[in-house]
């Protein structure tokens, strides 16, 4: 059997995250070696994870999540570091091993809950830290210590190097622990980087991974994203490739739509455009702070003069811009939603240009990108989009089932931990693990806050009954990280079915109402409409008021309020079906 | 130029409909045609056409569509019949193209608006219709002709005739107009029946069609739901052909979770499961009642004792047990996420089962259907999905744009109107129908609302600048279709800051303020750890109150009501970054 805590509850609909209380995780022994997700091991995004070993404890990684429909009206949701607060005394040190969000999104805010400890990265990673934290300046600053792929640092005890790998933003780094019993590996996001003719990971890549062809690896942890996709990932170097050819081919104006964060990408268009001699368009915050990022750390140079200010965009031929810009999931306030609703003030779309969308579809954003999509037909331009392309114009940063395979026969751990991504993913992981020879008792499939093992001097891993909080922490626009579950399950129910308050006003003396009752309500009916509702709903809460005052004195608001809310909302489920929240508000004068 | 009313303004993310007023439309010209698409052009689903000649009005299908996070707490959205009730009396009959909920769910609220007229269809369609109607007594009865397939009918002054053709349910059909200049051709939902040794059209299915190969289409209007699938769509026969491999094959229970339309796969289901001796449990409520008509309509045979209730599952070996689900998409009390979730009173999920999800997902649908797997998987049941099956185990009912093209190349149309599907996809659509030869000005994009008319004898089609009404139609729990949009905009601004509700008692004697001013909110902030705001939110509003009515006599309550909101809105932005709804309550005793 994979490891499971043995009660644990069906993961509902709602609350997404566990509440069972955390009771006290009992201190570790002394030579054993904890290892806690805290973070995207149900979920794509907020990755995190807590080392502990000999008193020390580290941390790989600290990222966020954006929210979904359960989530309304909130900026971001990060990982849940009670444990570590509790622990802070002994947290070493973070590493952080790529410039992605969902691995760094979360250090503003989490970094001064446990002791602001020192921060280990490479060197792109370090200065998009450090831009992003001047948004907060309320924060103490940050100890980043940079370091290079192969360097060997000191955490505490833990014993650290790094390895250099391929994903879609320079400097991303695998990290190693290097234990008594083996090491403790954790690639960060990768994919391999393939030759495009026979197909095999390239010279540099093996020499990357050879530092693996000795040794023993006591525990991979590995990202699970892409684990259904087949065989290996297209190249990035096929999708520059590409790119290339409709940049050169393509009449009209090009509007590249991606990631802001794929920075090879938008280097190698830049690179296409300059060497083409035509001009540039940068739109969207996001990607001209990446590409002041990325000069700054040297990633590339191109002339002054390829990159235009988008007012100077009628100033040359159609067929000489491009246009780089955020938006591609059909963001509301992003730059290509802008442009395809008229709201941009400078650029819009129009018969002849092309929109090429070179980014997959988040779950949850399709119905977004088909209205973006719908927005930029209607203004007469042609779509590009990866899922229709004839060639790849999109490849993910995640390798597929083929990458993750070589992975673990490379690295060939004794113990398996798969993480990134939702729990079926890790689990058809672990599966992969097991079809490869690892035994089933060598793997653990974790929850978020689950504490895991390694006891017996490397023999054992095994997950603690006990667990660590993992409740949803979410930050709002304040930058506040306290939002409660109780207003997002309130916002949920409001948006279902509404609010209905009624205030009455009633006399100390007399028990008696003062006035008809006042109603308000929000997202139920149609007010104007309702009239009747509304006039029965008074005439019925004025008598059962008074006829419940009647034998009280003094008059219990509480029980009077329960019985308004039973009887109103009884009431107006007859009538209308709905259930909205009945607030009765009873004032004594 | 692709003909689009000149001024549109584009499509904004929120009202999704536009709100043009709808202008008079004048009355049509005796001998032109006029095409308004009611519903099924801007989205998927609610698909319903009405076409006018001398005089005369006939409908093809009643669809209705699903909410969308835009749209909350709403069971369905029908088509906006607004032009069709202003004219009912010369609504002469309606046709249903077949059985499916987009092509006939509006039938029970639209029905009785546009004059209840004669509904013509085909067997199992009539048989589904009246079902569903059973749920709406006290509309009043459907006056329901049943048609085949090869039928000529009448209806008012059209002449309309049937052909068959190959959907996902049985007695699908296309629909023929037939005019002086030509015949006015509707296939509804359609794919081709592909032969699987040579992959062409099968005998029956160009048979079918064989129809078209004299005489001529003045006018094709035609699914664009797959248009940006290339080549031919699998064949639902291999589709049955690797299902009925995975149930030989595989070991333990096998659990299919499939849409309860699919009926001719459910049969297949039903025919492969008898024909090994094993038992089939059939759990979903629209499954059970779509097999039930299924019966009715003679479509098969099953042994009684084959399908065996749930309660008796426990009773034969794992090996022996189907179970027909319905879920797939991962709706909340849907079958499969009841077991998933453990809410399921007679079956749990557990090891050794497999779960083969037989359809696709539902743009907008991803995150739900990942947390079904996510709760299959944890209670060790393994899954099949088509996105990762090796094999194919689902197939749309549309075709793909290779029949698509085969299908217009058949028809030889002189004008073109894409419909059923996002603006986007028509698009795409009306660009296949220009490769192909068809010149621009004989193609009109519609929107829903759009009117569009034949003119000169057949010589011209154009879409006028008037439009007719296409506002959101919304149906809550309750069957009332006048949920107001004003109710649902309310509903997503509560999601996403939450309601702010002050309420304040005035003496009207002395403008003062009886008592600190009560505060309800919810959806906002924490209110237990939001005392000091709360505190001087009362205590500004206090002020704020008497400041202003010391100068008024008597008090001008909506003043003061306007400067509350303003004011309050303003504070709890500066201290929260939040705009929760706020409403002043002022009470004068």
């Amino acid at each position: 059997m994979i490891k499971s805590p043995p009660h644990r509850p069906p993961r509902s609909l709602w609350p997404r995250s566990n509440e069972t209380s955390h009771r006290a995780i009992p201190p570790l022994a002394p030579g054993d070696i904890r290892i806690i997700p805290l973070g995207g091991v149900e979920e794509i995004g907020k990755n995190m994870t807590a080392i502990e070993m000999d008193g020390d404890i580290m941390v790989i990684d600290i990222g966020f999540a954006f929210p979904d429909e359960e989530t309304p009206g909130i900026d971001y949701i990060i990982p849940d570091t009670t444990y570590l607060e509790e622990n802070k005394a002994r947290v070493r040190g973070v590493v952080i091993t790529h410039g992605h969000l969902d691995h760094t999104g979360g250090i503003p805010y989490i970094m001064p809950k446990i002791g602001n400890p020192p921060l280990y990265t490479r060197n792109l990673t370090a200065l998009m830290i450090k831009k992003r934290q001047e948004e907060f300046p309320h924060f103490p600053p940050l100890d980043v210590i940079v370091v290079e792929k192969e360097e060997r640092v000191k955490i505490g005890n833990f014993r650290v190097r790094f390895f250099g790998v391929t994903h879609t933003i320079p400097d991303s780094m695998g990290i190693i622990i290097e234990t008594p019993y083996g090491r403790i590996v954790n690639p960060g996001d990768y994919k391999l980087d393939l030759d495009a003719v026979d197909g095999k990971p390239t010279v540099a890549e093996e020499k990357s991974y050879s530092l693996f062809d000795e040794g023993e690896t006591l525990l991979l942890m590995a990202d699970s994203t892409n684990i259904e996709n087949p065989g290996f990932s297209p190249p990035e170097s096929e999708v520059h490739k590409n790119l290339a050819n409709i940049i050169k081919t393509v009449k009209g104006r090009l509007i590249i739509g991606m990631f802001a964060s794929q920075f090879e990408r938008i280097i190698k268009v830049l690179e296409i455009v300059e060497a083409l001699g035509r001009k540039i368009v940068i739109e969207g915050r996001s990607m001209k702070t990446n590409i002041e990022v990325a000069q700054l750390a040297g990633l590339f140079k191109v002339k002054k003069e390829t990159i235009i200010p988008v007012q100077e965009v009628d100033q040359y031929p159609p067929e000489k811009i491009v246009v780089l810009a955020t938006g591609a999931q059909g963001e509301e306030f992003a730059a290509l939603m802008r442009m395809a609703t008229k709201q941009h003030k400078h650029f819009q779309f129009r018969k002849g240009d092309t929109v090429l969308l070179s980014s997959s579809i988040i779950p949850g954003n399709e119905r977004t990108v088909q209205r973006l999509k719908d927005n930029i037909a209607r203004q007469g331009a042609q779509i590009i989009h990866y899922r229709t392309s004839e060639v790849f114009i999109h490849s993910s940063g995640h390798g597929n089932r083929g990458e993750i395979e070589w992975l673990h026969r490379k690295v060939k751990p004794h113990f398996f931990i798969p993480i990134h991504g939702y729990h079926q993913k890790l689990r058809v992981h672990a599966d992969l693990a097991m079809e490869i020879g690892l035994p089933e008792k060598n793997i653990v499939v974790p929850d978020n806050g689950m504490v895991i093992e390694i006891t017996g001097k490397g023999k054992k891993i095994q997950a603690l009954k006990e667990t660590a909080s993992s409740r949803l922490v979410m930050v709002d626009s304040s930058g506040a990280d306290n939002v409660k579950e109780v207003v997002i399950k309130d916002r949920v129910m409001l948006a279902q079915e509404g609010i209905f308050v009624i205030i009455a006003i009633i006399n100390q003396q007399t028990g008696k109402i003062i006035r008809s009752p006042d109603i308000i309500s929000r997202g139920f009916v149609y007010l104007k409409e309702s009239q009747d509702l509304l006039h029965h709903v008074r005439v019925m809460a004025k008598r059962k008021i008074e006829e419940a005052t009647a034998r009280m004195n003094p008059i219990n608001f509480d029980y009077v309020k329960n019985l308004l809310r039973e009887e109103i909302g009884k009431y107006l489920f007859q009538k209308t079906h709905s259930r909205p929240l009945v607030l009765p508000v009873l004032i004594e004068v």
